[in-house]
């Protein structure tokens, strides 16, 4: 299969974990014969101190132009303190959502057994997990107007939903729920946002073309609870923009390490392919992150935009083996693995590739 | 001392579960020698069943006109699936809160000792912890201006903050942290949310007159994360509405269960003490309704509103002795808790009262 793949390290150690990311893509191509090329652009804080834009046009081209976007990640420090900045890193993430139609979120939380551990909740809660979240990327708050008004006295932002957006969503949601296990649960505010009554409606609405499915509804209150108390009540998970963003990011504790998750935002376009972890900027340069998100991702790619199945599995495999032969990052090591098994970014690469 | 108590059950297990908490009140008022009054006052889906109002002019007249309010809970599942239903129980609690001036919900999550293995977290990530949380609780996009557009197609609501609202719970929770591990949280989305960055600068600017209050900015989606991974690194926090709304629920189910949960809404006029559990409506009318949350929001009523330190920890003291003698109701039970240990909640309230 000839196919081009773009790298966007971005900032932090999404430069890191994606030259491992990239290297498992290389391995997989090698082995089972495929024909894949690559390119690489700026985004986020590297890009804004290169040309002054955090998403410059040249990059947008290239993601247009290619056939998958494995992508690591942006922020930076100095941003987080300084609320005045014009310019910001996030505010390239955004505009790739909206410029490739990135509507929909996937992120899968499935756990390997060797890390039922590494969570602060109990190992029998969390025994058999699986949940796969479809976050709505490209409305709500996060993209509603904002201002100052009142002489900068005020500031508000808008949450905001139009049918079509919750409709397209929550199609793709209820298609999954379908291959799964016919159970989906829609997540909002229903008791008290407009925008969310509107969302409730919409999914009620879409429900009726899927009998099959089991429709459960919860306030993300509700939700943020249920999901440390009994996270095997959840399988198809779908919500709006920053009710998601919370959700999955609590998720990703539950799962013991941000450092295992990886995520998939397809659309109207070319799919990207990217690490639930931020830029982790208190760590980065140190050669200590763990690559595992960002090889999780390439897999995530080989499935979702080339439909390579047996290459996708070919990658979960090499990573199942590496954790049980012991192998850990510093993230997802415990009080029990002992010094010389806690490998850095590079080194449980290598472990990766070996493997495949 | 003389005092006048509104008790307003409202909806579902607040009928229950005040009961008890009035009960422990008149045996304090006893046992110390005070002079409290009691009124009682509708409010949520009784009030709307018997008046069309979910908070009658008469109930808010009863409340300005009490020292202290004794609430139990709003809600009904017929509304909840009902999205074009126009008047609804939880529009009462907005108002109650409006009208009374109650900016700031303080919400404490300390651990009995007894629940540590009640909770989905490892008793060693929870022994120990101490949180204070200060949500905002009159502004935000629960008060902001919603509607629908485009012919019903488009619904929005907004997020809305104004300095002087931040300012205030930001000096309350500042208090706070002085008379506490002079740490304080406060927790925001300032990487994206305009509102988010007025609510930074004006916590930054407060922050100047605490020189000696440690303070952390989290963005809400890490934050929601963190209170898993690392509970005790919270002390105080402060935050907005609606993070402050799904923060508290998340660590309620940190501590195990949400019927041990008490909160206390205070500003400008009467204080009203509830539970965090809201009307429970799968469980209401059974009789097994927890009714420890009533009862230790009598005890922050006792504390807070009156000023009754001994009066309080004695309430507190007789539930720590109900858990240390192995009573639970059945939210709080597990597998080791014997069948005639599990009480309903008129006899959980009865052994709580016998040794106060
Ligand atoms: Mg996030
Ligand atoms: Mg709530």
């Amino acid at each position: 299969m000839k196919k081009h793949i773009l790298v966007v390290p971005g900032d932090g150690i999404g430069q890191e974990v994606t030259v491992v990311g990239k290297a498992v893509l290389e391995k997989i191509a090698a082995k089972f014969g495929h024909d894949f090329t690559y390119d690489e652009a700026l985004m986020g804080h590297v890009a804004i101190e290169a040309t002054g834009d955090p998403l410059p046009a040249e990059s947008l081209e290239k993601m247009r132009a290619s056939d998958a976007i494995l992508f690591g990640a942006v922020g930076h420090a100095k941003y987080d303190n300084d609320p005045t900045a014009k310019v910001r890193p996030e505010q390239g993430l955004l505009k790739m959502r909206k410029e490739l139609g990135l509507f929909a979120n996937l992120r899968p939380i499935k756990l390997f057994d060797e890390l039922l551990g590494a969570s602060s909740i109990k190992p029998e809660i969390l025994k058999g997990v699986d949940i796969l979240f479809f976050r709505e990327l490209t409305g709500d708050v996060y993209f509603g107007k904002r201002e100052r008004i009142d002489n900068g006295n005020t500031a508000y932002d808008t949450m905001i939903y139009s049918k079509y957006e919750v409709e397209r969503i929550a199609r793709k949601a209820f298609d999954a729920a379908m291959t799964r296990g016919k159970k989906l649960m829609s997540v909002d505010k229903a008791n008290v946002l407009e925008s969310s009554r509107l969302w409730r409606e919409v999914v009620l609405e879409v429900a009726k073309d899927y009998p099959e499915v089991e429709l459960e509804h919860q306030f993300i209150d509700a939700a943020a609870m249920l999901l440390i108390k009994d996270p095997k009540r959840f399988d198809v998970v779908v919500t709006g923009n920053i009710f998601g963003d919370i959700l999955t990011d609590e998720a990703s504790q539950i799962a013991g390490s941000m450092g295992m998750l990886a995520s998939a935002s397809v659309g109207e376009s070319t799919g990207v392919y990217e690490p639930i972890h931020g830029s982790g900027h208190d760590i980065a340069g140190k050669g200590v992150a763990n690559p595992m998100a960002s090889v999780l991702s390439a897999a995530l790619l080989l499935d979702i935009s080339f439909g390579l199945k047996e290459e996708s599995e070919a990658v979960i495999s090499a990573i199942d083996s590496v954790l049980k032969a012991g192998y850990r990052t510093r993230d997802i090591a415990d009080a029990t693995t002992p010094a010389n098994m806690i490998l850095g970014t590079d080194a449980i690469g290598k472990e990766i590739l070996d493997r495949i």
